[in-house]
């Protein structure tokens, strides 16, 4: 059956049905209203926006899978042409048509028939074997016969090195190279996260690999416009930038209007082939002094003249696609909203941001929990070697006096556990509580970003991506996000990290040298 | 010595000497005012800008390359950070510094010593061939002992394919992410494919082969974006398009103005890390009916009124980046002014080119000199298996007829070669020669570009490239094109490839599959 065909029968099955329910529209038009968020390793919030049709409803579920399968096929063994257009529209129509069920049943097709060519590999590197290396001695350096053995020998790493290419990165490829591919790609990669997230299967986990690392290819800096995104912006801009972002959700019009207006800026950058949507922005706030509280950067008006300000405060980035989960869009993003925000305001000298700690609670609670069993098991048998004191002797008699019957505790450790474990997090409000719980907290916090590190980078994943880019610890603030979601996450604690000029490169090497987090001695302090 | 010192070694150096003759600057600021066109195999005219620095007049060449080599070792070999952005300032202005022979040494050194590490190779493959392919047998799908041995064999062979790559690909994607990074790659590659041209080395024409691959997918479709250019733009832009365009030349300013006027169209591919200049351009006439010269397009006037237009000539293609030789940036370009040039203009329906037949009079003499050889010993000896007929017996009479003493010869052949290889090209203004060299010319043009072929492919460059976009040939055109490039490249034919979209794709899958080159029955029937 031909490909125009197929294509004519898919949609004449999938129509026949409930054409009202059924939608083949190439991109789910409508922007999720609840935004989502994905902390899991990556150091950005994300949203997640999928698009699931919906043809399980049907029963012909297999016969359209067929089909797309069929129309995958075509996309990946069709002779290399400029013009596969149709081909490739219609097996994007045909994936968005199918169930994450079916998309994942596809995509593992994928994986595994369409993976390396292993008996081309094998008779390549047979031959690699029996071939000696022409750079190894660098004598007689024009002897034709020579050359041509070396000619020989490149000729065969550059083929086993393609042919170490998985079949599937050819869909890539072309799908990269068509009108709305590289969104398309994207979502695929969504899906293929979502379903790694319930089976790891190693051909899924490779295809991600591949997958990620073309996309982080082609969505390098040097393919990325950095726009200001202003009111004058289309209103379908806008309302991305109101359904994405994702640190402090945006509340309605006045309030966006608020973040693009006077004392306010909005960076995106920009793919030429996703146009109309920013990949990743970052919002500024032009203040006098560096905020303590998002309260002040959200809430508080109005904002100061622009001429009066010294300080660029970072308070969101967000990420708009989910696909791109571990690709670091906002490595050079920082450094040239910086350059351009001097260059346009000399008199801004501060550039910090204020920031989530999205990890720490959960780092604490976890921490707590496994200390006071060993804790409680200490009386018992002689110390663990991984019990340590999470307390200091002061606080630990402090948390215990204010122990009772909502939080009783045998030791600080678990008084504190369960003052953390209230639900609608009553100690947040209590005045009997807080003053005891600030300063345990406040030192914990200060000892989760400075000292807590997995593969020897900071374990808080936004920590991670500020030293990364260069930026130092300078300080964390009390009740500084009261919001819900704040003291959920982090006790309501935010952190400034800095950004000067003068250090950016040298902190980024050492950080990235040697895990070495820079930090102001007024945090050192709390240690 | 670290690299900041090296830096400044360098700088102090170079400027200590004579610092009014020495430039320091990062790009040539100059563009070249004469253009050079490059034939060889690319299908389309191309520029040369090299940019090459005098640092040889100083004597302190040697140590100026030491130091430059110096740079370009701690560009790769320094950890991966996102700020590396002095040394890959110094390195490219070092470059800039160097002699072109200096260049040459570089870049075999880069090739040389930064290639891949085939001790690390060697050990993974060795490992590869131990490992049973676990993909071959699926009967126990969900063993865990399988799921690890194909992790395993995964991550082998993704590490083996990495560890094919070369180390050289490092400081080509630093460079790629590094603001000017990517124009200077391109001036990098145009200064290996000069080298190339004299000292054709096996690691150098490797080197070439993987940074052109790398510059390909850096410059993909997806990453270009499509600009009319129009004569509002930027003075520093229309600058650029009279250097570079090298179809036919822009005389002077009022002859770019009416290329950007009333009923002329001109489009630009630009990408984000090149601003301000087309990576390639494209020329496009608004007319009534498809021009047959090149004179009605350039010198005509005034233009006709554009809603009376129902053809779009593109009638110039040129490139400006002569390190992107080989990549087809054009590619996708005609389609999308197509389709812009139709949203625009519905009433357009014909889209064609009048374009140049830039290796006919080459191949025409080639012929004819060793074909008009055999002749002559065909009376000596049988006739040898390579020896044809190109010219019809009345073509043959016709010519020996007109034949004199600057035309003499012994069969037609010998005549028209004669004729053709006259200095001046006085045949073309030749009353008596031009009406008997009409016909003859006519058919073997039609011969040369439906029939000439090089690996199944159209032998003509243009013609490659629209044939391989989905063309087909419809009329060539006498004394078409009356420059004396145009009679001295094809005898001043041009020809009208047409792009009827309803074609576009079978056509290019068609003469992409089998080589079969669509042309209508008009030019036919001159065979």
């Amino acid at each position: 059956m031909s490909k125009k065909n197929l294509a004519i029968l898919m949609r004449a099955r999938m129509r026949s049905n409930n054409p009202t329910k059924f939608s083949l529209s190439q991109f789910p038009k409508e922007i999720p209203s609840n935004s989502q968020e994905n902390h899991s390793g990556d150091h950005i919030l994300q949203n997640s926006s999928e698009g699931i049709g919906n043809s399980s409803d049907f029963g012909i579920t297999g016969r359209v899978y067929d089909v797309v399968r069929e129309t995958m096929h075509s996309a990946i063994s069709a002779s290399k042409t400029g013009v596969m257009d149709i081909t490739l529209n219609d097996f994007q129509e045909g994936y968005f048509s199918l169930s994450l069920e079916d998309r994942g049943k596809l995509l593992l097709a994928l994986a595994k028939e369409y993976d390396v060519n292993r008996e081309q590999v094998r008779e390549l590197v047979k031959q690699y074997l029996g071939l000696e290396n022409p750079a190894s001695d660098d004598g007689e350096l024009h002897s034709p016969k020579k050359e041509a053995l070396t000619s020989v020998f490149y000729r065969i790493e550059w083929n086993l090195k393609h042919a170490l290419k998985p079949t599937y990165e050819t869909l890539f490829e072309r799908l990269n190279i068509h009108p709305g591919g590289l969104r398309f790609l994207s979502i695929l990669r969504a899906d293929l996260l979502s379903i790694l997230s319930k089976e790891n299967t190693p051909s899924l986990r490779t295809l991600d690999s591949y997958l990620k690392e073309k996309l982080g290819m082609w969505l390098s800096p040097a393919t990325l416009e950095l726009h200001q995104i202003t009111w004058d912006d289309p209103a379908s801009l806008l309302e991305k930038i109101v359904a994405y972002e994702a640190v402090h959700p945006i509340s309605n019009l006045l309030d966006l209007k608020r973040r693009l207006g006077i004392g306010r800026r909005c960076f995106g950058y920009f793919h030429p082939s996703i146009p109309g949507e920013p990949l990743i922005f970052i919002e500024v706030a032009l203040m006098e002094t560096v905020a303590q509280t998002i309260q002040e950067v959200l809430w508080d008006n109005p904002p100061i003249p622009e001429n009066q300000a010294t300080c660029a405060l970072f308070y969101s980035i967000s990420s708009t696609q989910p696909g791109l989960a571990g690709i670091n869009l906002g490595k050079f993003l920082i450094k040239r909203v910086i350059t351009l925000v001097k260059k346009d305001m000399p008199h801004v000298s501060t550039f910090a941001t204020l920031s989530p700690i999205p990890g720490f609670m959960q780092w604490l609670l976890s921490k707590l929990s496994s200390q006071s069993r060993f804790a409680e098991d200490e009386g018992k048998s002689p110390s663990s070697t991984f019990s340590e004191k999470v307390l200091l002797p002061e606080e630990e008699q402090a948390l215990m006096s204010i122990s009772d019957d909502s939080s009783s505790g045998s030791n600080g450790m678990e008084v504190l556990l369960n003052l953390l474990s209230q639900k609608n997090c009553e100690w947040a409000t209590s005045p009997r509580v807080l003053p005891v719980l600030e300063p345990v907290l406040m030192r914990l916090c200060a000892r989760y970003l400075l000292q807590e590190k997995k593969r020897g980078k900071a374990l808080d994943s936004v920590a991670n991506f500020h030293l990364q880019n260069g930026a130092m610890v300078e300080r964390i603030n009390w009740m500084a996000d009261r919001s819900e979601k704040g003291i959920h996450q982090s006790g309501g604690i935010m952190v400034n990290y800095v950004y000067r000029l003068e250090n950016i490169e040298d902190y980024a090497q050492s950080y990235f040298g040697s895990g070495k987090i820079n930090a102001s001695p007024c945090i050192h302090s709390r240690l």
